[in-house]
């Protein structure tokens, strides 16, 4: 049997460790033959472009670098399935059925997801034996069901540490100064809560984090920064790039200054838009800086556990579809916080599709 | 005998490891009694606002934590002396008697070291037993004389590394794009340069790289990145700060995108401008980066090479201050490209002060 993996959504520092995790069970297991990688997620399936990865991936030093390689190696899509759409399907169907592919592995987030449940439907239906295991990542972090997603760990490693040096950074003159930090995570904000690790470390800063959980309002935003400005020189504020500001409470110029220059409305312009509100309302020294793509892409900085951990989820996704599971999701269960240990288990992928986990409320 | 250091200009990875490098070698000096830190540059000095550094620096471990922390300990400032304000020059004297400061140590880039010639004209006129000398920093790698200054090889490594990450993030999507990654160095291209590289790593991208030191034009910009696109589906342009559009190339969207959000007019706004450009202009998917105050804080992807000469330059301004030098800046001078060697000398200070080094044209 041949079995064939792809990578999908926006990259993230563990993705290709997952790929790995794949390939090196693949390898240890007699039954597999070939591996096939498809070229940006399902499209490679689609359009039948697959790479052969035992041809690619030859030595352990290869399997040692892509792990710690960061983006999708096989490229990445935004595709989502059309259960209307009977052509695509068949053709799906067609290119496994070309290459024997017995099991199919796709690595992504929420999106990604849906693309599993619906071809396991698919193939049910059609009464073939071929399984489908979606493989979770996000650095976003707001997948339900598993403890956390691999790549949130990497991430949450890189905007706490460059957090703490920007704080040092913005602390050096004797003059006011509100430091804007925006962070990803898109509607969930586990992200930015990543920063609340410095204070463990004695920080004071970030004195101020807003999270897309909350409702956000223009004023109050001041008084939270008059008020920390009443304690401290620079104030630090960590915002998370979902945050938004009440349509009635958006002034042409916010509003403007975010909307021509970030594309998204506000998805990634809160950091400046607070910036031009700070500016405007309180007149003192203020700079906003997007932590950007660097968030999902500094391997430099990624969590050796959450690479491992990222590996493994790879391999007994393979483990599940060998022992006869399809339409499932590799999960993490949290067993212990001290020792931390975690399990990995497979669910019903209707469980974690289309679903976002959200930072819950304290209490 | 007592000393004094202090820290000026924007912050860098390797300042606080210059200043590790005055107190140890100060430590190991029987001569020197007390080692004063001025609080935010000269200013600590004009109003007497002192720490005694023996007192907060205690350990080796200290020591060694504070070569590794980003920024200014002992914070910083952007004050110019005027030497027609000689009050401020009598206030800066009476506070040298007052602690019987026998050498003063500044630590900072061009405007820093205008300090440290004045100072030290103003020290010889008064018939003044006081060394004054110059330590150089600055991520802008723009000082004259100097092979390099400390702070900059860092800022270059998390440059090269972070561009290197960031051309694998943007390549993931079968889509045209342009993402453009704006780069610190005011007037110079060093930093932006450092990116080149990566072509040593066999990395085709970043496919354009605009330096302040040509000159720009909108049109020709736009051909240069379509002929990118005629090669690469995912191009990436590497642009410095101090890159400039001509006057009468601008529109009013591309100006009023730039002041309206980023302050200065364009110093920290050419990438957002030029993502405006593309956008309208060619009207693929474009995305701007701003790698910001990451450049000059991430210690934790500091050069170990930067950080141990920033410290010995420190060291080595001790012992040319106790050898009678004053009105003098340390320098590197480069003796051997492989293996790689540098000496530690020290120049007259009018050499380097208020000058800018560009990064030469080829040939």
């Amino acid at each position: 049997m041949n079995i064939a993996v792809a990578q999908s959504g926006g990259p993230t520092c563990a993705i290709n460790a997952s790929l790995v995790g794949v390939f090196r069970e693949a390898l240890k297991t007699p039954e597999i033959d070939a591996v096939f990688g498809s070229v940006n997620g399902i499209e490679g399936i689609i359009k039948d472009e697959l790479v052969n990865l035992k041809s690619i991936i030859t030595t352990n030093e290869d399997m040692e670098l892509l792990r710690q390689t960061p983006s999708t190696v096989l490229g990445s899509c935004r595709r989502k399935l059309d259960e209307n759409d009977e052509e695509t399907f068949e053709r799906i169907m067609t290119c496994f059925e070309k290459h024997r592919i017995a099991a199919f592995f796709y690595i992504g987030g929420n999106d990604s997801m849906d693309t599993v449940e619906k071809l396991s439907r698919y193939v049910k239906k059609a009464g073939k034996d071929i399984k489908i295991i979606g493989i979770p990542k996000t650095i976003d972090n707001d997948l339900p069901v598993t403890d956390h997603t691999p790549g949130f760990g990497s991430a949450a490693k890189y905007v706490a540490a460059t957090v703490q040096e920007i704080i040092r950074d913005c602390s050096v003159y004797s003059i006011e100064s509100v430091t804007i930090i925006e962070i990803m995570g898109r509607n969930a904000g586990w992200l930015t809560a990543s920063t609340c690790v410095l204070k463990a470390n004695g920080e004071e800063a970030p004195h101020l984090i807003y999270l897309p959980e909350g409702d956000f309002d223009i004023e109050r935003f001041l008084e939270d920064v008059r008020a920390e400005q009443a304690k401290h020189m620079a104030v630090v504020v960590a915002v998370s790039e979902g945050v938004t500001i009440p349509e009635d409470q958006l002034e042409g110029s916010y509003q403007n200054g975010v909307t021509d220059n970030f594309g998204h409305k506000y998805l990634s312009g809160i950091g400046k838009a607070l910036e031009t509100i700070v500016r405007d309302r309180i007149g003192c020294k203020v700079r906003s800086i997007e932590l950007n793509v660097m968030q999902r892409c500094s391997s430099h900085i990624c969590s050796k556990t959450d690479i491992d951990e990222a590996e493994q989820i790879g391999s007994y996704a393979v483990r599940a579809a060998l022992a006869g599971e399809t339409g499932k999701t590799m999960v993490f269960r949290r067993i212990s916080d001290i020792p931390y240990v975690v399990k990995i288990e497979s669910v019903d992928t209707a469980l974690v599709a289309n679903k976002e986990k959200s930072l819950p409320q304290a209490g």
